[in-house]
């Protein structure tokens, strides 16, 4: 039986009810004991996740028979979800958990889905895509022709050797997706988590908290998977990770423009209420026309979302599209955060509203999924090509 | 008989016939010695016209029983015919008469339809818009409401006196719409031009050249028009205004984003043939990049044209989203054509290409039809009352 | 006998002196567990002043006869200083305490001056600075005019009341100054701290962490003060608050500039061995450029500075020049830990070095000693009066 | 007998005396019919420098023993003089001229400071500096290594061919000095102007138009010059460039801060005295703001330009510093006519103020001596030497 009761054909409704319930269950959790440097505590995320299994909404973009919701709806649910930075974790539309499921739905085998993919549509495991390495030792940071984790046939096995970095919520995770280069190229492995061979060297202490078990520096060390665990094919690592890649950070855009939208309402908030020199702040156009910006900013992510989603509708793989908008979007958001901080003074950069946590989640969006520079240096790589073919 | 030829269900193959227009028949008058610091001489304009009407393909947003097209259509329309900043005077579907065309189908009797609307349609006059008013006496700039020109009944006729400034296409045009303040509100008034009354102090020497007619003040003095000449109601001039106002800006918003095409196109094909320090220019990410910054630009301008554009198709005034959009366009293309000047060097500031006309174009776009500052200051208002409203 | 051992004659040596100091002695605490998100504990701020004190170097402005360093020379030793968050705080350079110590020394009376600033220079004790009022209740934030805290005359002692907010070390504080109003203007008032009439509600968990003792919300519930703690007039509290505005404004930025020195200097490490996409890092004019950016701004910062320094210096109080200094070295720098942050990828974020927490401090500082906006807007004002009485 | 009068120790007194001279006598001329898009007419420059040299202020930065005013004093002088976009050519300080007198003063031989440099001192000639060549052709557009211009000897001459692009005051020049590519570098040449193996093909319609002569692309199809014209030693072109290259452009930086002051001046007048919305424009944040940080980064320009200026006086070669500042200058000053610009609304991008002049020059600026993305190229390669170096 499935954990939630969403009808697909609905979306005004699924999103009005996420809404509330956003506002309502998930916000008042937002000053929780449980919340840590690293990210909510798994007892936290069950509760949370709890209460949208009763509502009806837990992982509401796939629906009974694994069909995905379209992207375009998505948007709107997960930009819902986003709302608070504990949204996306307690509806399970979070990352890197609702990417493994896209790619898990279209990749994995069907007793690998039985296995792996079930459990985390039901929201009652987490998992962690083993992708990234450690920068200091020349490893694939956004360049992935860097990677170097390797995976070596021994008999029906595979045996795997690496370290990875910025490994999102590892800790607590019950299942890995692990890239590591094969003979040819790369192939993806799944793996069951805790194993003594993927060891958790350390949690990083980064400037952003809501991703239940922080992003940790992993050694793995002769990790021993059977050839069932291969996802997909041998060699086709690269390819299984563009297919993840786009729609994964494109829902990461839907996910923070949820934030952006909580930061500005606040930020509306407090200039609306609150004088100085003689009027309302919002009256200052100091600060009106740096709303009035975040406004216009909040409607441009909203466009270039919805229509990179489009895109992937169409069936189209979206590499460029989504790599414009995660890196405009990010860009873009930032700067709505920055505006509503400021905005608020003081009370902007303290933990008195849920502002500065989206402020400091924004800021390292910039580098997840590809630092901004990365995106444009690959966009004008493309200009080049097209302009050459096109000559 | 009509002087276009459009399939209003083909919106492509009308693009695509633009497109081709634009590219063979107007760019080559770019070089034109009868372009002038106050734009295209009238001879010019009417030879262009001449060969958009052979090519069936003037005023193209008319249909013969003088329907609009749908403005999501007639965004990609414009913008095609923006690739030159001659092509919107060629095609007619330039400010003001653009503009002036589609309040005189809403608002003006068919006696003015016939005597006014028909021959701008048919391109073979010009028309202009006289609202703005001289800031140096207090007039009415941005701040409608300062409105200082007046008219005033005598017997069946009235008599309009004021100074009007930034009259675009003043100079040359054989129709004028007047706005004055009137007993209780302001009025819109028709008159045909020249008229001794109607006394062009001089043509304003502006950074942007591509209008017929430049910007002109001009001194209205004792101009008698008859009743007939009033546009719509009496004291309903404001309300006009707005409904002018908002595809107006719109379609700004719709050619600019061709020049801005153009730009980058330009700039593109610069950066990939020239060398430097031992690349392609747009090998080096200092200039890859910026070409990266204007592609996601120039997309968020064509969503939110599009999205705007969705507004008034669905009936709606579109006040603030057309307000939003004319800012935001304006200041992002306005990047977008700086930085293509810049990707250029020596060659970006010269008039060897069209770069640089673009670029002093969108210099004054940034203040035409309303400064950046004066749409946030509307939108921060707009905040505020919405704010105010739902708490 | 004073804690330090400085010629102020030789400044090179000086900063020579505490560059090294900080760089050996300081930076390794930087990971120590005693600091926490409301700042260095107390005993690990003992033991690293104990250290400066054995150094020779500690409260290194203020002479054996309490005589300041020019404010031109005290720029190069603050920045020294603050190239480790904790060196401010290590030489007791650091606010709130410097600039107490430096209006003290120029209005306290010499009984005041021995009981109150004798240990604060010695760096024995810290103090704190009872200014702003929650903006929730419209008290002062950065408009003085609203100040709602009153004091009122109860025989010889002076009974106060109201409630503060962002009160920087307020916790472990020896010392308070409170800013309260009085009859016709406002008054400022010595008290030993801790005393049961000023408590403190809460410690505000802001976005910076480096000031010990944080942030504090207190209520000053019918404290009363003796005469004799009147600091320097009655009524003459603004005049004071301008006295120490400048120049406390002035050494933020210089403390702050040594932070930016440290994230560019750490930036450009990583940059110049961290390869990607085929050659290093710094080598992608994306990442080059940045840093380029930087080593003018900080150049700029330095420049502004010294300027301001110089005004200081020539007997003047400028409140304009230290006004145009802080607003724009606040968003300069905090524009150089942006980028320091975004040139390391995933490590820019995370605390594995020290640039993470310096981004987030001057977050705060662009709010911190008057948001960038009010400092514009007073700027406004000053543009405006020169044209009126110049016109 | 030398044509000016100028007490190198009375800088206030000549910075006064410029001041004057430059708003009583040379902005009169900026409304001059002999002022056209390749600058103005050559007599229109000579009657204005006849009235410099009557007011003893023709060439003020040389002494009549053909010292140089300190850079530092120079700063200040040629800031006054550029407070007209026709100030600096009215006083003989204006590019290439200035640079040119500068080089030659340290290189050319006595029988050529007699024959080329006294005239152009006196300011009865022009001359001009032949170094970049046609982007089209692949030729030394900012990468000097591209040099294709060749130089070989015949006899007792050298025989010069090559293409030339923005050359500055080509036409009407009486002098030029040509960089051409000889056997094992570059060498410089003196050539008396016209001659007929060196043709003006064009000169470029660039956006700027303050410089006599404008900008002129040229063909040298076999100059013939002695040995004797050779400017300083054989092969050491290269090295002469940089001598003129870091003192040029901080003149230029200086002369246009004097355009940056016009601008804001211009600014700040039409917002202290226009009103909308109910005020004066200036107590309109969204124009007082601008105008304040005008007010800031006119003072960053003037901190930059003066502390490269100390370092040239101090007799070292300034090239890191002069780049640095030629790039924050140009672009920060592009920034302020912006600004000034958009505070104006239409009049701002009229005629009717210089302003729009100014713009227009400061957007040519960007790129001449240099993109800015070359310096800040240049800069990244520099921080990447020094960390290689300290490492």
């Amino acid at each position: 039986m499935r954990c939630q009761n969403i009808d697909f054909d609905d979306v005004d409704g699924t999103e009005a009810r996420v809404r509330a319930f956003i506002r309502e269950v998930i916000v008042p959790y937002e000053s929780d004991a449980r919340l840590g440097t690293h990210g909510p505590a798994d007892d936290l995320v069950d509760e949370m996740r709890g209460k949208a299994r009763d509502a009806g909404l837990l992982t509401p973009q796939v629906s009974e028979s694994n069909a995905h919701m379209p992207w375009r709806d998505a948007a709107r649910i997960l930009r819902a979800a986003g709302y608070s930075p504990l949204g996306p974790t307690a509806l399970n539309v979070a990352a890197p958990d609702e990417g493994n499921v896209n790619m898990l739905s279209k990749v994995a085998t069907s007793e690998q889905q039985a296995r792996f993919l079930e459990p985390l549509i039901d929201g009652r495991i987490r998992s962690a895509f083993l992708m990234t390495e450690p920068a200091e030792e020349g490893g694939a940071g956004s360049d992935p022709s860097m990677l170097q984790t390797t995976a070596k046939r021994d008999g029906d096995d595979w045996v795997i050797n690496g370290r990875k970095s910025f490994v999102t919520g590892a800790a607590g995770a019950s299942v890995g997706i692990i890239m590591a280069r094969t003979e040819n190229a790369a192939t993806m492995f799944l793996t069951d988590l805790p194993d003594a061979a993927v060891k958790i060297e350390r949690i990083l202490d980064t400037i952003d908290s809501s991703m239940p078990g922080g992003h940790a520096v992993i050694t793995i060390d002769r990790l021993r998977v059977p050839s069932a665990n291969v996802l997909g094919a041998v060699d086709e690592g690269f390819r299984y990770a563009q297919v993840r890649l786009a729609p994964a950070r494109l829902t990461h855009c839907m996910r923070w423009l949820g934030a952006g939208d909580r930061a500005q309402d606040i930020a509306v908030d407090y200039a609306c209420r609150r004088e100085a020199f003689g009027k309302r702040l919002i009256d200052h156009e100091g600060v009106g026309f740096a709303l009035a910006d975040n406004k216009i900013d909040l409607k441009q992510c909203e466009l270039l979302i919805d229509w990179c989603a489009g895109v992937l509708d169409a069936g189209k793989p979206g590499t460029t599209e989504s790599s414009m908008t995660k890196a405009t979007v990010a860009e873009t958001l930032f700067k709505v955060a920055d505006r509503s901080v400021q905005a608020m003074g003081g009370t902007g950069v303290s933990a008195d509203t849920v502002v500065a946590w989206i402020f400091r989640e924004l800021r390292a969006f910039r580098i997840y999924d590809g630092p901004t520079e990365v995106h444009k240096w690959s966009l004008a790589k493309k200009i080049k090509r097209e302009y050459l073919s096109s000559a």
